[in-house]
């Protein structure tokens, strides 16, 4: 995969704006001003966040018979973040404006006003870097920014009635330290052999300071993580078959290979846990640029040896072939949620420039979004709101739904070319409406989003085309 | 549906120790000696929990078109809080013991030690109570136990680097308000008229004391909450038809009507905005007895008033017919997912005595699973490990993914016996069983989980077979 710019209609304002005016996603909290980089999904929103996550669990967890799920606590005892290194190591290099109060994340200002690779340097590096330019306050514009300094980004908590009585907690800033706190746990139970993944879906917070970039980077998120448990030679092959997988899921949710590219991260950059991490970056629209969407990073044994060492509990894998018992290493691939849905909506977003009934230029706004994650498969559209079409129209809703289990619209208001508009903006993929022929010939019309050419078929079909088309 | 205690199998502790041994759940962060009231599903649990979820999903978004979705944050506005009237009333009366410092729920103590009801009750009267019992520490038998205090059962973080200049806010303790907080949202957005309802399923939070119990009350759980709007005088209409659509739901996942009643609550015992509130009570094994499983309020236009008022933004709905705008009020069915989850399981486990292949007495354990909520719908089981029987083994098995989108279990280890014991145990309704002769006759053995009963049909029947039996 390349990545090279081209000629968008994707901005990252008109993605905000149909995406609060469709109902896909709108501000946190917003009666009472919003609460920063919190977002809520509304009714399509849930659609294409649900269909996201069942889609991937199918791909990476049904159809395949060597990775089981697992579905833990967002709370989880406070030693688990002090073995996988979070306590110490999970900060942001933060920097102050002493005229403004303002305040920044060092990293980002050395990548974004100086076009410099930060990750991987230390806070006095930064610093050093801050100094050397000269860097204003992006606010003010006085050039009086203190050092870096490291924050903590976890989020905490206390458990118990009174905070002075409590035990201090964190919200996981991550899934995969579950899947190694429970992986002795799921090796007991679930009849699994090495390699063999545990994959889990939810919740991770991240208190960080961000410039917004709409759901970019939310201080709450959903990961799809996967923890691949190997034979410690094993680990290149299942890194090098997870780099295909991977790249075969970005293909599946039909991400433009143009804006997708594959970075590797230098020895410097590595984390501490690390031995090879690769990142799929995509580019995305306006100042934000080539950023990561998935990473894949293969962490040897640092988690399972760190968690045996802080639990005292033995956590090695006894391979009854050769009767050894050792610590597997561990291939992580990463998906963000968040990331997969703003990626998708800014790939599917595109603008055809046509005419309206009068003739007059008009835009047409489509997103051309996979079936597979499109909010609803269809939309029934009766011609008219008259009892003879509104019938025939609720039963084809009715059977559709019955037979596929698809997600289906139903709309009898205004006229139809205004319909067709609003599910080319959501993202329907085909619209089938029903007419006065409709009575005498049993057929519908199925027109498609993406090239608006029209199919007329017996009602009876409706359904096997659709499965063919959908899949 | 009436209630009463019968003969049962399950106890908590069977189905906590067959949760364990199967991986369905197991204590979180056991590693560190365990985190109080938190549990991890395992690999068939998270597997139940998704299909719990997405039953619900599909019964009552999908199927209803008067109902959309939502998926808001956990982390909201602080001022949502005030607004609710959780900050002030959302607590927990605790005494204390001065002798051992261990700390109760009064109203816990007056229901369980002295049987009596405690909701709606203040602590002050709780307070009396206890005195007027002379109640003795259930832990170290003195008679020093305090007066009630209340205690906010929120938990709290802060946004922002550090706690002195962040922002503190509460970890959602229910679904619901997102609800009321989006509702204008999704009205501009999403062509909804009344009567129509907002679902979301989603984690809440509960900083409580509990005395354990597994999962029947965690300090993080998932909820699956609907508010749906109504105008004022259709209250009482919608009330009645969600109590309807909520007897249907507990039939359809299959809980013995018998371990089900209906309690309407006392005036006294109603939420401070509720008209008219009722639960729906299950009756679970051991010292628990009946306890709340879901519950049905009508909570009058109280939220929506609330939130205007604090937010300062118009929260009225404009009817088009009559040109009115006034607030509507909500009637809200709630659903907890790990109570489902609970009462499904045990309604599910059942025991049979037997005799083994060597004619000893043998209990057989199964789980009556609903098959619509069976982790695994069927176990493809090879008679023996040799290629010509695995081969057509997992050709079946894939061609049921293929085509149902069923999750499906393969299993080639161990005798026959062992293999149906396993998935008895788990509750996959239906083992298939490939032998010798399904390689001259092309047909397989289907055994059934409940009755052991087999039938042979032909291979080619198998997906259609699944899909009448699973539906």
């Amino acid at each position: 995969m390349s990545g090279e710019e081209g000629a968008r209609a994707a901005s990252m304002e008109k993605i905000v704006a149909l995406c609060k005016r469709r109902g896909y996603i709108f501000p946190g909290s917003e009666i009472y001003g919003g609460l920063a980089n919190t977002w809520d999904f509304g009714p399509l929103g849930v659609e294409l966040k649900n269909n996201v996550k069942q889609l991937w669990w199918k791909t990476f967890v049904h159809r395949r018979r060597d990775i089981v799920g697992l579905d833990a606590g967002i709370l989880m005892h406070p030693r688990v973040w002090e073995a996988s290194g979070h306590v110490v190591n999970f900060n942001d290099p933060l920097v102050d404006c002493k005229t403004c109060k303002s305040r920044f994340r060092a990293d980002h200002l050395i990548e974004d006003k100086l076009g410099m690779q930060a990750s991987g340097k230390t806070p006095d590096e930064m610093s050093a870097i801050l100094r050397e330019a000269n860097m204003a306050c992006p606010h003010c514009g006085n050039r009086t920014l203190t050092d870096a300094r490291q924050f903590n980004m976890m989020f905490s908590t206390t458990i118990g009635p009174v905070s002075e009585t409590g035990t201090k907690v964190f919200l996981r800033p991550e899934t995969a330290q579950a899947m190694f706190v429970d992986y002795k746990s799921v090796v007991a139970t679930s009849r699994v052999k090495l390699p063999f993944g545990i994959a889990q879906i939810g919740k991770a917070f991240r208190n960080e300071i961000t410039p917004g970039n709409f759901i970019f980077r939310d201080i709450e998120f959903d990961q799809m993580e996967i923890e691949y448990f190997v034979k410690p030679d094993d680990g290149p092959r299942a890194f090098d078959e997870w780099l295909a997988a991977m790249k075969s899921w970005v293909k599946m949710i039909g991400l433009s290979e143009k804006y997708v590219r594959i970075r590797e991260h230098e020895e410097s950059e590595l984390s501490h846990y690390s031995s090879r991490t690769l990142d799929f970056e995509y580019f995305f629209p306006g100042t934000l640029g080539w950023k990561e969407l998935y990473g894949l990073a293969s962490r040897t044994d640092f988690d399972l040896r760190q968690h045996q060492e802080f639990s005292g509990e033995d956590l090695r894998y006894f391979d009854q072939e050769s009767g050894e018992r050792f610590l597997p290493h561990v291939i992580e691939p990463t998906f963000g949620v968040e990331r997969t849905i703003l990626t998708v909506l800014i790939d599917a977003y595109d603008e055809e420039q046509t005419v309206d009934v009068n003739g007059k230029p008009d835009t047409r706004v489509l997103l051309r979004l996979s079936p597979k994650l499109a909010p609803y498969k269809a939309a029934i559209l009766p011609l008219m709101k008259k009892p003879e079409l509104t019938g025939p129209a609720w039963d084809l809703f009715n059977q559709i739904q019955d037979e596929t289990g698809y997600q289906v619209d139903y709309d009898e208001t205004a006229n139809i070319g205004k319909r067709y508009r609003r599910q080319d903006e959501v993202g329907t993929p085909y619209c089938i409406t029903i007419d006065p022929t409709t009575l005498e010939d049993g057929a519908v019309t199925i027109r498609d989003r993406d090239t608006t050419e029209q199919v007329r078929i017996p009602l009876g079909d409706v359904v096997p085309w659709l499965r063919e088309h959908i899949g």
